[in-house]
């Protein structure tokens, strides 16, 4: 099988002109099939607010109304991607900016409403992702940029979290190809000493996973992260790796990126 | 060499919500290849006009700003164009959503300012489209649908008028598929009598079109429209039909639908 990277930025990125270039450049230099994924931002806080649409938080859980999903729709799907797509072809890098209604490539479900009404929020379960439609876009040439925009198949946009889609596609291209998926955060990695950037664990498998949990070293926000790494690779993912955006360029020798999660 | 339509609806369609789904149905019953290019419609002014964008004028000739071209790129590129393919995916088309800068499909150069400076308007130029990328997501089984926004290929996004984009699309495929150009408008097409539909003139050849212009019944507005449409067929565009984006369904037998323009 020929290899796969599927690599997630988040708003911290994206926010950061110079980092967004940066990184936007090394992903251009990454040999092989490749998919971006990239999540928000402040922009669509900022657009929001000056829109005077309120934040929604129910149990400190954030809704997507119907006008927050317009924004979503005008801010990821629209600003954030095709600028990034704007600057990948600037680059050399022959992307195509998507979201998951763009050629039927990812459908979710309404989140069904139990205690909360979460509004026009996506779930994904395992046949969302149209792994053969991404491979054909793959096989001409194109190089995929995700938004976290999904559809319902009825005419329905729906808002899904960024960090879900590139999960859902690793797994679901990991039929296809053999596939690396890649977190680019603010941290180099999965530390040993949350303090010391130089505590970087290179490689975690899961018996070493157990240990650091139980050593209280891997803790709170990092374990849904890990757990929901480890679920990957369970379900074919080769590998996991977490690492800090702007350095991608060390990505070729694999050895000094981040941490790499395997079996 | 196979058929292939390129259809162009504007602001009139897209901003009555009746009469776009209508449209969208229609154009995922016609069969064969076929390309959609979109305007913008009152969306973009509103939102403008929220965020306290002023409109700029030159001689009576709209500006694109850089924050007027945020505003475009967001609900061109975003809302209208992700919005148009999830009902698209709803009827079964299966479309994928673009700008010129996707693929680099449509390569535009910034107009130059000579008395005006237009700002981030885009003009298209006879290697402006990517005919080959274009032909790869037609063969791969997905229907375009173009937003009115193209890039320089040096990380600017530009505003391009949708009729031009459609105009050069049609020009360029021409080459690779026998191509029909559509421009969908709220009249049923060239009409012998402005105040009576049921005037339609069915076919127009460069003679005809020589007599109309002659007796003074094609005049003002309409001149250039059918001036760039009988160019497009110089170059190659089989035929231009102008038609009611409410009477798509008409096209399948051809003999109903619009006037039609050819050598």
């Amino acid at each position: 099988m020929q290899s796969l990277y599927i690599i997630k930025i988040g708003g911290n990125v994206i926010d950061n002109s110079e980092s967004l270039h940066k990184f936007l450049e090394d992903f251009t230099a990454l040999k092989g099939y490749k998919i971006l994924v990239h999540g928000g931002g402040k922009v669509a806080t900022q657009l929001s607010e000056t829109l005077g649409i309120e934040a929604k938080l129910v149990d400190g859980r954030r809704i997507t109304d119907i006008e927050t999903l317009r924004v979503v729709t005008m801010v990821y799907g629209g600003l954030i991607n095709k600028n990034i797509v704007a600057q990948l072809q600037r680059y050399g890098s022959n992307a195509i900016g998507l979201t998951g209604a763009d050629g039927n490539l990812i459908k979710a479900k309404k989140r069904p409403i139990k205690t909360i009404d979460y509004g026009f929020v996506g779930d994904l379960d395992d046949n969302s992702v149209n792994a053969n439609g991404i491979s054909s876009l793959l096989e001409a040439g194109f190089t995929p940029v995700f938004s976290a925009l999904t559809h319902d198949g009825d005419g329905q946009l729906l808002n899904t979290n960024a960090d879900t889609i590139a999960s859902a596609l690793a797994v679901a291209m990991s039929g296809l190809y053999s596939t690396t998926l890649i977190y680019c955060f603010e941290k180099k990695g999965v530390l040993q000493d949350i303090d010391d950037e130089d505590s970087l664990i290179r490689d975690i498998n899961p018996e070493r996973y157990d240990e650091l949990k139980a050593a209280g070293i891997i803790h709170s926000g990092m374990l849904p992260k890990l757990d929901n790494a480890f679920s990957a690779i369970d379900f074919g993912v080769q590998a996991v790796i977490i690492g800090h955006a702007n350095d991608l360029n060390k990505l070729n020798d694999e050895a000094s990126f981040g941490t790499r999660l395997s079996k």
